[in-house]
């Protein structure tokens, strides 16, 4: 992409008063637009994030042997009428049409539950899951933390139905297991706990998927050898590491970047989902819900991995994985710099080309605050040289490559994306 | 995909309430569900479906330049108020959070033009474009027609930014040719008509794609050999062909797939869009602004291509491209059944592979109700024979294909999904 071509500028009004640094740093580089309290556009710059990450999710669904959905955002009363939610979820969106109450899903169990009676009847049935990657809204009071709590924002649930609650424990774990490699491949994997939480009314834990952030609004107490934590909530229940037994926790503020719960019978039996066994004698399905914030998790990144001068993306969701900027001063320089470009897309590589009319400092400071994993330079002084300035993100200094030293350093930086 | 592991199965209690076609056979096959008046879910097969043609539309889209992102639902009062469509638009969902009131978007003129304020402000900046694939509200007093007319729908829109009225119109015209291909690749090229329609304020027409349909909501007057129409609501301003000026034109009921407006400065004048030129002079930014509906789509190419035993999903868009029926009854059939699937598969084929415990009929009558291409039955007899039986959904009556054959006929008959 060339950047000359891009909709989007870097910022510099954005409102002091946007309090979270993930809002700050997306909305100055041009990820994202505020349009209200806890709404937000994502530019190109942020879709292309967000596209990443729910194609990583997908796949990893995919691999569980769930199926891919999509629900309505728009639901009608009843079925949160017969759930008792209706009145008791406070964060609920409520639209009137007509003389018809709906509201705006912040969940999809009232939808999954009744739809899937049409489908599942027999133990052949079963076990089944499904899943959506969807726009889901909350009636927060005090949207704020930028991404990390909206009032509308993106969502990937999976719900699982089983025969036997030991079937449904089984494949929570795998669930647990798969979670792991999505925060792993999303570059968070170091920083995000599994960890115990309330379990309600029918398991004793549920368990949430906790990013360590000084700005998290959540507090965990971690056992770092066992990679295991537990949510503030229930420290005083649970006060010991599950796994070693050991006290020795640490106190962390946290960001939570997804959950999982066992459901049980909770929604099969308001919604009669039941199965009948091969001796024709019928029970309730057992359930299972999974949920990832897919927006919450740009913001989560961003808050981990950013400095002074601007965001640091991992190579698997950064939008563009090379930020190369042309100093050209003259027509050959220009030339080999849109080669070069060229030569990298041809590799593979996804390249933003800063090909813009502007000073070499305002080009530095952009790409600082865009975040790319490398940077490449290339000036009327390199071409003389026949080298590069390579740079990645997360050192301090450049070095200068010829270009089959470039080759080596991208291929051992970068994986090629195959599209 | 195993039919066995699918989560739906075909039904046979679909209400009759239903009225149009679309709906009930898309709900009967499992592609859809419907969660209340125009609302509907759409499940594994009907997902792959949308997600088939808004790929198509995505990468039209980015070949004509134009940039991806998303904005949100809930859009504030405000902008609504400045361009005076909050007590004008009819379909609008409003929702009061808190004291503030909110709307659901039928569409995004009062988001992206004060959004890309902040981007454009020189005749550098221009021209630019941006689209979205996204869910769309419209409080539709009373939603019929299944998909065709819903209250929660998918859609593409695009929206482009021009210094001048020419560059604006060398644009419409790209997008004109787009929008004809992108309804060739989707299946329905042949019958879509590029329409001439009311213009409002701006232009003294727009245009719109209409497909042609006994059960669709519009009238237009069709000149074929010219592939034109008009719009019955302005025959009587332009009563004959633009092209060929004749007046021989065939009326005929048809459904709005897309359309395209020059919005001229309609937006950018309340919103103070407005860019300088060279000179340093300021001019009004000229908008168009370009919809497909993608879930409306999926109600067409059914409305469309169907017969009295189900639907016929062209090659693009079919959530998958052959249907394998197994009816086995030996272990060596099986398998070879299963070699089969895996072997289609790993030539790039998608298949759908019906190895369920059920009678040959009502295999048969699901294939036809499901309506992909192509057709592939191994039994016992036919592996006897060393053949299997092929048909597409197109055809009457199968033929015996040795395994060459076979490939044959799927190379002429089917494109190889890269993936």
């Amino acid at each position: 992409m060339k950047q000359s071509t891009l909709i989007t500028k870097t910022r510099k009004d954005v409102s002091a008063q946007e309090q979270s640094i993930n809002a700050q740093l997306l909305e100055r580089a041009g990820f994202i637009s505020k349009l209200m309290a806890g709404v937000f556009t994502y530019l190109p710059l942020g879709y292309r994030v967000l596209t990443k990450i729910e194609d990583i999710v997908r796949e990893s669904m995919d691999e569980l042997g769930a199926q891919e959905m999509l629900m309505p955002s728009l639901q009608p009363k009843e079925p949160w009428s017969i759930t008792g939610r209706w009145d008791t979820v406070d964060i609920l969106y409520k639209v009137k049409a007509g003389d018809k109450d709906l509201c705006l899903g912040p969940t999809h169990e009232e939808v999954i539950t009744p739809l899937v009676v049409h489908y599942i009847s027999s133990y052949k049935d079963l076990p089944k899951s499904v899943y959506q990657i969807q726009t889901k809204f909350r009636n927060e009071a005090r949207p704020k933390s930028g991404l990390l709590r909206g009032r509308e924002f993106r969502m990937k649930d999976l719900y699982s139905f089983h025969a036997t609650q030991e079937d449904l424990d089984a494949y929570y774990v795998l669930v647990k297991d798969t979670y792991i490699r999505i925060f792993e491949r999303c570059g968070l994997g170091d920083i995000t706990y599994f960890t115990y939480a309330a379990g309600g009314t029918f398991s004793k834990y549920s368990h949430e998927f906790q990013t360590l952030s000084a700005h998290g609004e959540d507090t965990i107490f971690v056992c770092k050898p066992c990679k295991i934590a537990i949510n503030h909530e229930i420290i005083k229940e649970l006060s010991a590491c599950p796994e070693c037994k050991s006290t020795h926790l640490e106190e962390h503020k946290s960001i939570e970047v997804g959950n999982i719960f066992k459901l049980s019978n909770k929604f099969s039996k308001p919604f009669k989902l039941a199965y009948r066994d091969k001796e024709d004698k019928e029970h309730e399905v057992m359930m299972g819900c999974y949920g990832i914030g897919t927006s919450r998790l740009i913001g989560a990144l961003v808050e981990a991995l950013h400095d002074d001068k601007g965001m640091i993306w991992p190579d698997a969701v950064a939008p563009y994985q090379i930020h190369l900027l042309s100093f050209a001063k003259n027509a050959e320089t220009q030339e080999k710099a849109h080669a070069l470009y060229k030569h990298l897309q041809g590799n593979g590589y996804e390249v933003l080309y800063d090909d813009r009319d502007v000073r070499p400092g305002q080009k530095f400071a952009d790409a600082d605050l865009i975040g790319l994993p490398v940077r490449i330079v290339i000036s009327d002084k390199t071409v003389e040289q026949d080298v590069v300035e390579f740079k990645q993100r997360t050192e301090k200094d450049p070095v200068l490559y010829t270009r089959q030293e470039l080759e080596i350093a991208l291929a051992k930086t970068l994986n090629i994306v195959k599209r």
